[in-house]
């Protein structure tokens, strides 16, 4: 049985504990631009066609209701994990505007497919990756 | 301050109770094919450049070293949620293909932009969204 088309990852989500300030994290360090807002959360558009969810802890754990359907409950804690894609051009540049936001490159590590991946924290922990071509074999 | 490029999500996390049971999950249902594994982890590749990750729950609170570089820890609980985008044209097929795969369809959401959502949950219970074109502003 051959799975029906999907294109790509739409939103990939993280759980905070004050919500104004992971959107500021995002907005300053990463230039994504909120799309949406409620009580439970902020949407932050990244590049083209691809959607941060930074949910408040605990505000999703009920489901919710909108005009066209029920949202399912969900709900996570830890310090999740998630990367975005560079150019590789724009490595440098990374480096030098993240020291410039005052973040921290926890780590960086080379992949012997010749990409290079930064690591820093997000203001919860979060463990956010920035990754040039060279990591996977599709990517 | 200008971000530097950004092109997309390349990466999203999922921490699950076992490896093979998701594995085999994602493989079936949504026919991603595994890129990677080790005693951590299984990477899946999502369409032409992303990566889903599948992390044995516990297995990377610690970090991990790579001949590159360090790997910082990170580690999550709870029922996460991601998202994933699916052309307009593919949604009956994908109705059809969750039901002969016995995946239950948790809900069905219009949203006001034209687009349509499904939510699922994978053997975790973590809620997985499949979704067409017209549920941001920017898809």
């Amino acid at each position: 049985m051959v799975a029906p088309l999907l294109t790509h990852i739409l939103e990939t989500s993280l759980y905070v504990t004050e919500l104004e300030r992971a959107e500021g994290f995002y907005r300053h360090v990463f230039g994504f631009e909120p799309i949406h807002r409620d009580h439970r959360m902020v949407a932050l558009r990244v590049a083209a066609q691809s959607v941060l969810l930074l949910f408040r802890r605990g505000a999703t754990e009920a489901g919710s209701d909108t005009p066209g359907g029920h949202i399912p409950p969900h709900g996570g804690g830890g310090q999740l994990h998630l990367c975005f894609a560079i150019p590789k051009a724009s490595l440098a540049e990374w480096e030098t505007h993240l020291a410039a936001c005052g973040v921290e490159i926890e780590s960086r590590v080379s992949w012997k497919l010749g990409g290079v991946s930064l690591y820093a924290r997000d203001p919860d922990g979060h463990s956010v990756e920035l990754a040039t071509p060279g990591l996977w074999t599709n990517y």
